[in-house]
């Protein structure tokens, strides 16, 4: 399920692109030893307090670190699952180590994704953020016959860990998810095509943070996935997943007006400059094409000294929408978590813009 | 309203503060150098788009870039009238600015503070965080004369921009508030002696980062500051703040058995060993004196490589009080967010432990 042409990628970009997935890989392979390490922390800190503490805490704490330890174990063991495959694509791995606390913090967050996209515990978010979406196809397209759904091509930027494409596709329609990450890119890849049944691996998402935990419990739970089995998809329907920068896929000739519906979820934020992907958005639509958005507007670049960032606010990325020849329908906000603990005593929770943009 | 005792206080330690000190003015006087130099970042942002794109967001953009400006420009006069009186205290005025980031975070955050703890807007957070403190208070100490309730001693550790400190003093309780941060004493001490008029100051807390904005009147609005006066308080009840490390004071023997009421209101996750906070409550509280806890536990020092960080999850948290010899009481949970944007479109939601514990 993955397209990759090898002849329309530039040498250079392919030495770079090779590089940082070395990177990844590394960064995967790291996550054992980082967070054995860590965890070891703690076990020096316990034995740091005064003896009256330790009496206390240390029975505890003690256990609560030990099963820590043997998670973390199971997950790096999930985790070479993931890479396994992809070693010889590493290129310094006699170097040292230049994994940072920030690519540590994509390992982890990668397992928090498959709790969103692949769990029964993430049914929740999906349902709040992908039913919406999947509703509205079914509105827009209703009565169209499974065989001519396939002939409807939805397209699916920042599609993660790839169940909302996955989602679509079971409905019948056709769809590509593009991902410029290669953490999320190597963790789709594996929950599509590589696992065989339902619930077949056990991950510990919680273990990496101590902080607002309610119980030692949750903090130690387990998730399975995934809740289903990826591959039964309809016969008349074209599923894939493409690789790389959106504007850079996407800005290619070939795609103008080749599609029917662009799907943002958690997306326009990701941009550099948010009035590029307008802009290519309503070029590759076909004329009357949907561009359905729900997301809010974290700005991944605001802030960063040497990267371009513009910040639209949500009542200018409308204006801009509305000028550059959509019309905006069924707005509305829709309130949800974003790869959350359910459990924990701490949530981020967006108020995501909602709206179908008609191309006219 | 601040007690400090110049002959408590070890030399080397006064040395420390003292530096400590002129670092937290210097970053308050390099708000306006450092957010002016952020916002004309987005300014050679917008210049460096394609002319098309400039067509369609320049003109709105520019407007807002430039609101923004003046307002720092303001915002920049209100801190100056937070640290002036304080200048001469600086010390390395003439060498070059050691002010980072995470320094900026701090001021940006004392704005947000303001409007949590002394403006309308602060209203709803709280009534849910303070009242059921105050609540409490009464509920405990019902029939007792407003003569009386003087001698009640209550200490709220952490007290932040004294708000709380200040709400139970109204009630006609003493109070004391301890704080740690620089920031938040010049910021308290400022709000709670120098503001002589209801509204007398107009912040602009939003305008620093133009992400999760829902329209740009919400990022450019203003917040006026004290919703109430300061100073009238009832004359039977004592109301001081007292700077310093929470462990460091009231670690002192004159403090044993000394205070009816502890309140920790988002406080006990900035320990760095919980058990040691328990312990002094514990030491301090006169016998069957109440301690009443509101907040989350997002461990302050978590992950920070060479700090001690002692983090128990809520269940083991409560199993320690209990094991300390209190008696838990009116457990529930209380759900806020903190120092928050009501109408931006991400919220940090908490989901607060909130209890009461009785020393016997």
């Amino acid at each position: 399920m993955f397209l990759n042409d090898p002849d329309t990628v530039p040498e250079a970009d392919r030495l770079l692109e090779a590089q940082h997935f070395a990177k990844v890989i590394e960064a995967f392979n790291h996550y054992r030893l980082h967070s054995l390490s860590r965890n070891a922390k703690r076990r020096r800190d316990l034995a740091s307090i005064p003896k009256a503490h330790q009496q206390l805490v240390g029975s505890f704490m003690e256990k609560k670190i030990n099963s820590v330890e043997e998670r973390i174990l199971k997950n790096a063991a999930f985790i070479a699952s993931i890479v396994a495959g992809h070693q010889n694509e590493e290129t310094n791995g006699g170097t040292k180590s230049q994994v940072s606390e920030g690519d540590m913090d994509k390992v982890r967050s990668t397992l928090r994704q498959f709790v969103r996209d692949w769990s029964e515990e993430g049914r929740e978010e999906r349902a709040r953020t992908y039913d919406p979406i999947l509703d509205e196809l079914q509105t827009r397209f209703k009565g169209v016959s499974m065989e001519d759904k396939g002939k409807i091509k939805v397209l699916v930027p920042g599609a993660g860990l790839g169940r909302l494409a996955y989602d679509i596709v079971k409905q019948g329609y056709s769809c590509q998810g593009n991902e410029f990450s290669f953490y999320m890119l190597l963790a789709s890849h594996f929950v599509l095509n590589q696992t065989q049944q339902l619930h077949q691996y056990e991950i510990f998402p919680w273990i990496h943070s101590f902080s607002n935990s309610t119980s030692t419990d949750v903090l130690l739970s387990s998730v399975r996935i995934p809740d289903v089995l990826p591959g039964d998809v309809p016969r008349t329907a074209d599923f894939s997943m493409v690789a790389g920068d959106f504007c850079e896929v996407y800005g290619e000739e070939e795609h103008i007006e080749s599609w029917d519906v662009v799907v943002t979820c958690f997306f326009m934020d990701t941009a550099k400059n948010i009035v590029e992907y307008i802009d290519i958005i309503k070029r590759i639509l076909k004329p009357n094409g949907l561009w359905i958005n729900l997301g809010p507007l974290l700005y991944h670049w605001e802030g960063m000294q040497n990267e371009l960032s513009i910040e639209l606010s949500l009542d200018e990325f409308k204006q801009v929408i509305r000028t550059k020849g959509f019309k905006i329908e069924n707005e509305r906000t829709i309130e949800t978590t974003y790869a959350s603990n359910t459990r924990g005593m701490l949530k981020y929770v967006y108020e995501c813009a909602y709206f179908v943009g008609v191309k006219h």
